[in-house]
């Protein structure tokens, strides 16, 4: 083809210029033949109750066309916002739907989170490594970012937050570390919001898959009892996303923010902008879904599934990468976090020779707004089965063999 | 309560200083007792065939789980984008999978082309009455506005849109006037894009609500054709936003935008750190739809209601309001837009005062991204029926005089 593009010569907004998209690149890495995906964050199929699920959806059209067919409000359906209130309410924190709002999905939380807090240059302080999504999310509000270290203590913790427009955590199983946040932590991370008066931001996709026993508690309920219990509903500094996903099914898109009032109110101006609001069909589904119990019904199994699959990529980690990798068993989640013993290791080209040996891992760079940490790689054990897994790690292991020959 | 509140002190973006919302205004209204609301643009929830969408919803499910339950492509469902590029494919213009991007609601359309396409202050030449959610999705990136008043010549064009990042227009039925943009304009607006290089929005939520005959040709078609026809898949300045949301139901989220190849990748980045995917659910249904010819189906049924509210509107309208307002009978569409012959008739004020008599309307200032234009008024005929139309006009007709009055 010779003939000049008829393409507009205007270039694309300026963050286009300094984005990634490995996301795309591991999508696109599925299609290779025989690949062993172990980069991305997905659920296995078989944990969806698909049954269950087509017996709500046509339901729910019968049951409430207008509802589920028709614009519904800008801030959600009205008895989900109820319903979700009233499970996240507890003798601590006291919920009502003025601080609930659903999103189309986890990610529409965090786009809308950047929309509403951030101009360019703002400050966050991500909790690092940071999960991609997010960076993904905020990039197009141009932001900085601040490396807030949950390893350290109260004090570190004010010296980030100070200044940041919010601070971005993952207490549970955080992505892509894995690691839970352990109570005293999340305390100082609650006194360091209130020191500042900087929002904190909890999000939580992972608290339903703990496979080795409780959680401590959320940041949400830990901030309304801070500095001492409020009466009334919530009116702190946490700002909790919760999403369907992980716990019943991804397709559905569903999500939810709580927060103070008028942080929602905010959020309603951003969210009418963006998609006018959440489809009626799939708020309807997400109700009934909570209302009949159904995410306690499948976690069970779905936490025996994956216990197993982690146990299984521990141990393939511990008969053929332990000579070149340190990692920690996650108590939950969907990751294993591997930091490579010499720094100059250097997992992007690991992750290309990877693909070449038919298997996908994340690189830590994508983690890091600056690209700049090149010794880690994420690992799934929620979507193959335990013989994948192993193969899986021999690949990565041969692939780990041909970069350090070079 | 004295107590001090825990919220944190930042502010937040600067866009939300300078927001309207007259679209919650809206909603709130809807919860007047007794109230007639002809100010959205919704549809009549008798049009939605409720029962084959339920049956629809079922079957997907039960057929596509792993589809309709799990993640999916960032780009939308394969086979739902090559229905599309099929369906939009003509003599003129030739489209792939690759022109096309599925998007959750024409809404998020116009949200992602903003974000791909502007930085702070960049210029949008939009048609000038503008679609309030447009302004809405766009006012996060701070662009200013130049008025594109289809009612000039392509000189006029080619001044207004050079140096503007794209030229937004809603050529049939435009939200709020009604108007549909005859094929001479619409051949000046492609003429005027490729000599300026300006991309070309072409926002089609109401093409098939036409009650009084054919349409003229798309600018997607026109463009093709310009200067020359061009050979292989559509490369041209058009971007085509097209929605389910009028045609069939709103409730589904599900819209589609259809552009060249390089705007399409652009767009990805966007919608993945948007919502990362829309619903398999609701796009997989839409796959269904389209290829049962649901929409065929409903079509004629959908005209024969809304042609009739709208001519009983129109009566209305001549019996009561015709002293102090002018307006033109639209061919399609949703809305009848009216002008005051006394431009000093605010209709602000004349929006508050008819919330007391009991009927809610769109003010024009809505529709003008500087909140000037004040003398016009939207007046919806899809949700009501005729004598809750002629109703609502007589009380309006009550409020102007209550206005003028003083």
């Amino acid at each position: 083809m010779t003939t000049p593009s008829p393409l507009p010569s205007q270039t694309f907004a300026s963050w286009l210029e300094d984005t990634n998209d490995i996301t795309k690149a591991f999508l696109a890495a599925g299609q290779i033949p025989g690949l062993i995906n172990i980069a991305g964050g997905l659920p296995d199929p078989q944990v969806y109750p698909a049954a269950q699920i087509a017996d709500i959806a046509a339901r729910a059209v019968t049951d409430f066309p207008a509802e589920t067919l028709g614009y519904g409000p800008l801030d959600g359906l009205p008895e989900l916002r109820a319903v979700i209130a009233q499970q996240y309410s507890s003798d601590h924190v006291q919920l009502t739907p003025e601080n609930v709002l659903i999103t189309t999905s986890g990610m529409q939380g965090l786009d809308l989170l950047g929309k509403v807090l951030l101009d360019e240059g703002d400050i966050v302080a991500g909790q690092f490594p940071t999960y991609l999504g997010a960076l993904d999310a905020w990039r197009p509000r141009k932001p900085s970012f601040r490396q807030l270290l949950l390893q350290s203590n109260a004090l570190d913790f004010v010296e980030t937050m100070r200044g940041a427009k919010f601070a971005y955590t993952v207490p549970n199983f955080s992505n892509p570390t894995g690691r839970l946040v352990p109570e005293s932590t999340r305390r100082a991370l609650v006194e360091a919001a209130a020191e500042t008066g900087t929002w904190l931001v909890e999000d939580d996709p992972y608290g339903g898959l703990n496979y080795d026993g409780p959680l401590p508690p959320r940041l949400l309920d830990l901030s309304a009892d801070h500095p001492t219990p409020q009466p009334g509903p919530y009116d702190g500094p946490v700002i909790y996303l919760g999403t369907l996903s992980k716990l019943i099914a991804p397709g559905l898109r569903i999500g939810w923010i709580i927060a103070a009032p008028a942080m929602i109110q905010a959020l309603i101006l951003a969210k009418q902008g963006s998609d006018m609001c959440t489809s009626g069909l799939t708020q309807r589904m997400a109700c009934e879904i909570l209302k009949a119990g159904l995410i306690e019904q499948v976690n069970p199994s779905m936490l025996n599934l994956y216990r197993k699959r982690r146990d299984a990529l521990c141990a393939a980690l511990d008969k053929h990468l332990s000579p070149w990798f340190d990692w920690d068993v996650p108590e939950g989640g969907m990751f294993v976090w591997m930091t490579a013993k010499d720094k100059r290791l250097n997992t992007d080209d690991l992750f290309k020779i990877g693909l070449e040996e038919l298997v996908c891992v994340s690189p830590s760079s994508v983690f890091d707004a600056e690209g700049r940490f090149t010794h880690g790689l994420r690992l799934n054990f929620t979507l193959n089965d335990e013989s994948a897994l192993d193969e899986a790690v021999r690949r990565l292991a041969r692939a780990t063999v041909r970069l350090l020959r070079g």
